[in-house]
């Protein structure tokens, strides 16, 4: 039996995955140093096929790390000497706030019920003046989205702060503008469809300047993965220590792949797709976690199926199709359907998908 | 004109990396969860297959970070307050104290000429107690080795320290006496011929005491990899945060098939053919680096290019092998040549390799 994947990370590998990692072992990218022009050419053009697809603004640098959860250390020892602030309405913003405090920063958190939109009163909380505000574009956990408006109205109230915003599962069809943030990240397994193992830092040089200022002041910014070292070795394409060159080379494959196949279709497709399983749901007695309409994610659709959860799962795993259990407490709870672009280009799966969901209206 | 990789690291992909990477895509490996019973047994089979091919006593832990230069940040974090003392005789080891210093530990270098034996003058220098020493047991930048009759002396020296080895060119080939540390790690992409990406740290429970005592004093051991959850969830096969789980199972695959392959062989042809290249670059004018026959590493054959560097260099490319340049400070005056795994598993490209050099007496 094939198994079909409609989980919300590790996600379903991208279909052209065979296809790229042996022209990968054929050129012999496998064994390259990353200080040879062959991984210049690399880096570039990953970072090149990053930027066109996202919208990535020409003063952010792009750098690649082990993953997302490295990242959200990295952000802290680089960016902030006493005070941050997390934004967190499910388990995986929750999760840097707990990094924060496990680095012995005076750290806040500023806490929604799970499925539920920040608002202007939650901004009214930023009390005193931090140096980093950090908020999840898309909670993988929950399901629920954050607008660009939003995190613009975030930045607005604290126009000092470095603004981090955590694009896991939204990357790359949802729109995020940069304009509103000082850094972002992501990781290859959700929506690129790559395997784990790496993560993708976006950053301005606003951050460098604050990375210089710590350590100006006597404080340590870490050994590995420092901002100054990243920003000096980025200048030419190369990085300070050896990255996942393997990686590097399928998300700048699948970025251009995702971009010549007319991003704008894509998009539309996510967008009737999770707008068709939302009103699908709300009509069934399994409805979406998430209520408001504005912030449900186009890319995570969580339903709550409470006591048919287990029996849901195991029916669809019968027939091949994978998808993810609730997070954390929800775990029992929760089913979560992935809407990425691998799963977009799934068609029959997904009809059989839909079909076997029927029998539980 | 196919690449025939003689380089050090990342060094020639294992033959089967193909027909690895296949199974890994169709088991859908790619997609399955770190917290899944698929994973729990895809960690429990590459941490046996690694305990049985390296003779990892039972009870050190087998863990997974990104990188070697990752686990130097997590070793200092986990278990250093004060003070730390690293032997160096080339630029890896000297990078680890480099790391030491960037965090602010009072660390100690103990420096000995590139190429030349660590001896018991060196230990003398061991003046105050530390809480972790460490050394290089095979330096890729230089090619020589260290014995496992040196690394006791130094742990009889200061028995209270932890002691963390670098393995990262040695395995999977040379005898490392696991009683003597505390500690040691090393990367994918040397001898087992992985793609970059993931770097694997070996754990003595005493690191994890150490690390528990860091904390109890009030001091940060960090947020991401820390020993403490490292340990808790490996207690059932599983990790903190996603790992490079392709890296997780590649790792596994080829261990067993080193093992499936006769390890004492290829063992004896390592070096055989290690013997065999010193003792004909001996009688050339391109001279090993490394004096002393027995610190001569089997693994990494270092030979003095002086101006013929680039000349040779691109002769070798012109017939498709490719060897490594010499590192650092040296990039214009050695070549290095890989004996890991892979390369013994290459006759003709290897007498191709030998022919080409004799050219240059």
């Amino acid at each position: 039996l094939t198994k079909h994947f409609f989980t919300v990370g590790p996600a379903a590998l991208y279909p052209k995955i065979d296809e790229f990692f042996s022209e990968f072992v054929e050129s012999g990218y496998g064994s390259i140093s990353h200080r040879s022009a062959q991984f210049r050419e690399m880096y570039a053009a990953t970072d090149r096929a990053l930027r066109r697809l996202l919208n990535i603004p020409s003063d952010f640098a792009v750098f690649f790390c082990g993953s997302a959860s490295e990242i959200w250390e990295r952000i802290l020892f680089n960016t902030v000497i006493e005070r941050s602030c997390h934004f967190s309405n499910g388990d995986f913003s929750r999760r840097f706030y707990e990094y924060a405090t496990a680095l012995g920063i005076q750290s806040t958190i500023i806490e929604n019920k799970p499925g539920k939109a920040f608002d202007s009163n939650h901004l009214d909380l930023l009390s005193v003046p931090y140096e980093l505000i950090t908020c999840c574009f898309n909670e993988t956990s929950t399901g629920v989205s954050i607008s660009n408006e939003w995190v613009s109205a975030m930045r607005k109230k604290q126009p000092s702060a470095l603004i981090a915003v955590d694009l896991v599962s939204a990357v790359p069809l949802m729109d995020f503008d940069f304009a509103n943030a000082d850094m972002a990240y992501f990781s290859g397994q959700k929506g690129f469809g790559l395997p784990t193992g790496i993560g993708v830092w976006i950053v301005h040089p606003r951050c460098l300047d604050k990375a210089k200022d710590k350590l100006a002041k006597g404080h340590s910014i870490g050994a590995h993965h420092t901002l100054p070292k990243l920003f000096k070795h980025y200048s030419h394409f190369e990085t300070p220590s050896t990255p996942n060159v393997l990686g590097v080379y399928l998300l700048g494959k699948i970025a251009e792949d995702l971009d010549k196949a007319n991003l704008i279709a894509l998009k539309n497709k996510q967008q009737i797709r999770s707008d068709f399983l939302y009103s699908f749901f709300d009509q069934s007695s399994l409805i979406p976690f998430v209520k408001e309409k504005e912030i449900r994610s186009p890319s995570t659709i969580v339903i709550e199926t409470n006591d048919k959860t287990e029996s849901i799962f195991q029916e669809l795993l019968a027939q091949g199709l994978i998808v993810s259990k609730g997070y954390g407490k929800f775990k029992d709870k929760h089913l979560r359907i992935a809407n990425f672009p691998a799963n977009l280009m799934m068609e029959v799966e997904f009809i059989r998908l839909v079909e076997a969901f029927k029998d539980h209206f």
